[in-house]
């Protein structure tokens, strides 16, 4: 190390909103206290290491269009090194206290699973000085079970026994390594497990390996000690014709069918969420509202596209209804808003890098803001809780309490709802309207 | 009655392949035994009350197009008794031994609960007394809790409790019925148990609500000592923006989280498979696999538009898949093949009505013994059977019956399944030739 | 008249920006110049008919749900005249210059033609008092060629001469009216013209059919003397399967084969856009570039449902993008944006109707103002202009003349290109947070 | 070469529809006469070098999955010269009589452009060889102008305008060889002429100069005397957000604004078709009626996912769809059936490149059949003759001469087509089972 690798970038600072500088904050300012937490507290911003470290660019039209001065291209300690280097570096002048990885974006592939093994446990090494270093943290570590040839039918939900082992094998490795370097989270994202076509799938079979998997997971943890939290992230489809998390609440219901509840909460990717059919923050809010969760892939996809874009949000409304989420739950933590977002293949410069976190991290902010003052507020709660009103009755209460029969309600009915019940505004141009006021 | 509604149709008889009549089948014979059950037994068809009785072409666009002569306009008993003469003619006529109903589509409306129930009761004995003339049966029955201006924000869902305790007279009503028409199945499909905007939305209370509710019911079930079978329909929007029962794996998900999965099974309508982004058999299948396969409404949407077309099938390949996965779970009764298709808003003539349903009865008996056919060859299910075979040792029964930990894995992966594990060629397109065989 | 059909409202006022009271306009200020124009001048605002005037909220799946005092439902001059009365009050209340209808919408259907034609004469003479005693004034007529169940299979369209015949009688009548009430436009939204199945259409004949009924059409215009713009509004699907004004660049390339394209322009309505799969803002400026952009039908659709919902737009970032290419033309006139825009069915209250409508003028006043800013400040135009740069060489400027061949084009690149040229940074992320800078 | 690449495939055979080989044809009879010609020149199968003989199976999550004997991975004359010995041997083996390529499919990249010009001259003589001794022919060349960095923003559409001057000297090298080798066409496909984000985009300068380009072509075909073909595949979006040549119309009215629709015609790829939200064959019959089908790259995506997943086609109601059309033009020549399809990436072995092509020809060759037996039969043109007979009428062949006015039209309607015109039953089921008889 010694190198500085962004030697024109400064370490990014808050300049306020009328700043014109592409390399400042207008709006995140760290240590800003919202809602009686600091901004970092409520957004525990966090960097991944695919995307910002090992993509170059290449699409499946394309080569990759990125050079970075410290990747000479090689599957080596000192190429990961020189990686790990120019990443915290990044993550320092960035102003960011968490990052996320796979095991293969920081370690050396080698020449089989020992030698893999061995070259993550010195990458482990060169990752916690760094950590000491820097104080920056790791977030949520995960195992890449979709990349190698060996995966292309799923890691865990393979057709053959022999990748699910060695899916196994990876993943204790990588829950190993995570619990050891601290983190705070530990990741599934089934990338494969799904399939292509029905004609040659068993998915009951499928299903329940994916179920035996995550028990032995469970397991693992307690064995070593771990305290993190386990994540499942859903996603409909991509690389697979049709993926088994398909979204927030098939993940739910597949852990609440297995019993295992308890132990797995849910990592929602809004660019995942649009592409299931749902809007940006469904997932989100319903996990939250389901005590399911975890963490968030702070992205952004195009609702008109029909494949993974992975890119830096920039929309506010969006930003708002999320951490309006997050607030609502006290906070994300041991979660945090991981950047799982990837500069366009045309935004060739390392500056483009910084710009566009810049971007994402101020478009959060105004969020939380956002949010904040629309708490504050208060018309727009108060317009929710009249809406519900009729609820808060005797009748309503034992109704939800399990206390009422059918005969029951009709009597109810019966005796009289009036006649335009149910026909009181919605008014969602209102709500809209109040939502206008604070983005 | 004893006016013929249908004077220019004779009943449809079967007349083989190569027959250029419209108004005859060409494959669906009712008493050709396929794999040990006759074509009726494995088909169970029924013909729906509401599009092929009561709707008329009206669309967002566009006035109604179709006038029948049975129907008046009006909502008198003796408008819904004509209707009932015209629906049971057809029935007979085209050799259907089920049909389906919404309470509202064989009951004059009245002016308020009480003159609807007595109506309701009036229609029950037309009904009663028809199906025993005719011998053709109740599929199932439903409560429409969505057409109301009262339902425009759900039914068991909604903001207003008055409104749930209407939706729980209403069931309670239709359910009563239907137990005493003879029904084997009693129907939930939300329509607009969702909401328009998350804004305006509590949905951790909304779905509070809807489990509540179904816990009414199967109570009032119990009560009235009807043995038929519980379904929910899944939809994931329209009329709602967001549905809260999206697809089959949400609704089952749901009911794991309510303990409610043994008293419910599920009604999938494969054009609401493909409005969530799933493939036409994808729901089919996957509920079948996993033990919850109650019923299908057969129909087709279209896969580039974006809103429930409820057409008539005529697509062999979908057909085949769909009577596969019937087969593999011994058939569908209590459930049948219910026709929730419209004829074309643009379709006017009453002989349409047939030969749209003529075409769907040949569809799906084609597809019958086209999956026969290919279960008796054995080649596909040899194929899948292949591609599994290395969880049937030792090693992989043991992972499944949860035996082994990620520890064991690890040193099953070390000492080295063959590197290309996983590798093997997946044969998507043998697969695809083989289903060509038979389609 | 005489009544006041909106006693509690009293005429919305500009109250800036802090403003909480839901009837005020928080940034929309009619008489505020901007880069040399009112607000209102640039702005052009107006208020269609049938959504605002007509509609009542059923939906396929539900009865209306919306009352309106004073519509008594009949189809008489007497309640279309009340209409008239409500409508400019609310005109005049909300403070637009313009409005928008279908014939069908202002005029009582009658028993026949001639009927219709005669109570068209009447409504004419009753819309021209009130525009006189108001100063309203109507943006554009339309003829709808698409309700009736004469034009279930389209108007120019159909496969029967008679209904082209009904058609063009229509379009006579309302191309009329249109010019004698002044209008500024005559649009046409061909609703049916399309297919919906390619089995029973022959789109050839279909297309040349719309041609000569659109060349009878500048006819006519022609021989009455008008001088208002003729614009053709596409739309990719819905109603029909297919529709063959697909988008912008369907209809401009239509126009184009017909050689009509110096007698029409586009009516864009960003609804239609992303139904055709393209973002909000794409159509609108493709035919700003290619000339053709006449008018917009200002509203909004969701981009994950797959159905026109016409809804009031509140998205500033989506706005902006309008406005810029709106003052990149220097202005709409004599188009303007009309909200063809609904209150959801669920909007069940009068004030809805203006809350809905505030907030959309406020948007796009917002968006005027930050394109403007936006203009002033300069930098997004400069990243343009730098990124063009090479363009502006002597070589470039001669391959755009049509002046170098292909042989050429060699020459230069043997000569040398400098071998990362492409490669520069598109530098999405930047414009984005330029753009944010702003909205 | 010498070597025989698939040693285990010998010459595919037609076998009938009993055959339960893979390995044989079922339908594909290439010298059985269907109409007047033989199944051969109907359907004029060519192969694609890109898919079948450079791609591996790499996908956005995934290395590449498929290695072959041949193919060492260098960029190579030796390669690359074994690569026309395996490719060749696959033609003449599988017996498809054409096969298309772009430039650096057959040619190894080089420093420069002078190398590589030199390369392609070599691989000229190669190609010119093997086509001589086996008989096998070029369908069509074509330049990438998508995979390099430098057309990371387009090639004709590069905001660069020394992108512009290397894209037109690789076109013209293209032209060129194609040229030479006796190509029968010469194809445009934009990869990337559109836009990631409109806000660094300036498309009308963009489409000026695609027209230029698109000019200097037309002249150079010209000055080297080809008689080729030239088309232009449309594209809607992938890889980038926007792709100007959107679909099959949007293309054709480009080409009539700039005078160009005499030089070029459209190469339909179905894929792209669904992307762009039409059906299947919907651009196929389209680009037909309008007289600008001149290919069709034969392969089939899926509706329900976003991206272009380039299947070999097994549906044989859309083969029909499309041999229909074919028929009705009298053939596609100068043009074919274009394999641009890939075998799944989970599909590694060498047969599954035969298997899939063999099911593919057999979709097409069944597809003719049907097609052949419908128009035979005659009843579905029948049923659309009498659909648009009014229009041979009198006054109907005015209306389409453009001998009638809107005065004329009116005088009709007065006068009185019956009430009931434009109600006549559309018959979509019914047109649907007639199609069903075939397919």
């Amino acid at each position: 190390s010694g190198t500085e690798w962004f030697p024109s970038v400064h370490p990014i600072k808050f300049a306020g909103p009328d700043s014109k500088d592409p390399l400042s904050f207008k709006h995140y300012n760290a240590s800003q206290v919202v809602m009686g937490k600091t901004m970092a507290d409520w957004c525990r911003f966090s960097v991944c290491w695919w995307h910002s470290f090992r993509a170059a660019g290449a699409d499946p039209f394309g080569s990759p269009t990125i050079a970075r001065a410290w990747d000479d291209g090689t599957e080596t300690i000192e190429n990961a090194t020189r990686r790990v280097d120019a990443a915290f570096e990044f993550f320092v002048k960035l102003g960011v206290p968490f990052y996320t990885f796979h095991d293969v974006d920081v370690t050396p592939l080698g020449r089989d699973l020992a030698e893999f093994n061995a070259n993550f446990d010195r990458m482990q090494e060169v990752l916690a000085a760094k950590q000491a270093e820097t104080g920056v943290q790791l977030l949520w570590g995960t195992a890449n079970l979709f990349s190698h040839p060996r995966y292309m039918n799923g890691g865990m939900t393979s057709p053959d026994f022999g990748v699910f082992a060695r899916a196994g094998a990876q993943v204790r490795k990588a829950m190993t390594v995570t619990h050891e370097l601290g983190g705070s989270n530990y990741v599934f994202w089934g990338g494969r497990e799904g399939f292509q076509t029905i004609l040659n799938t068993r998915p009951r079979q499928e299903l329940e390996q994916a179920a035996a998997f995550l028990r032995m997971v469970v397991k693992h943890k307690q064995d070593i000690g771990a305290e993190y939290q386990l994540l499942i992230e859903p996603k409909p489809r991509e690389p697979m014709k049709h993926q088994y998390d398909y979204d927030a609440q098939t993940v739910i219901g597949f852990l609440h069918q297995h019993d295992l509840q308890d132990h797995f909460k849910v990592n929602v990717e809004p660019n995942h969420t649009t592409l299931a059919g749902h809007s940006y923050e469904h997932d989100i809010i319903m996990a939250s509202q389901l005590g399911m969760l975890g963490s968030i892939d702070a992205n952004t996809g195009d609702e008109l596209l029909g494949w993974d874009t992975d890119q830096f949000p920039s929309n506010v409304r969006q930003a708002t209804l999320t951490m309006d989420a997050v607030v609502a739950q006290g906070g994300l933590a041991p979660g945090g808003l991981n950047f799982d977002c990837k500069v366009r293949r045309e935004s060739t410069d390392p500056a483009d890098l910084f710009i566009a976190h810049i971007g994402a991290m101020d478009t959060f902010a105004r969020g939380l803001k956002a949010a904040a003052a629309m708490r504050e507020d208060g018309a727009m709660s108060s317009l929710r809780a009249q809406r519900y009103a009729s609820w808060d009755t005797d009748a309503g209460r034992r109704a939800m309490a399990g206390e009422l029969t059918l005969d029951d309600l009709e009597r109810i009915a019966l005796e009289g709802p009036a006649a335009e019940a149910g026909t009181a505004s919605g008014k969602q141009e209102l709500y809209e309207m109040e939502l206008s006021r604070f983005v």
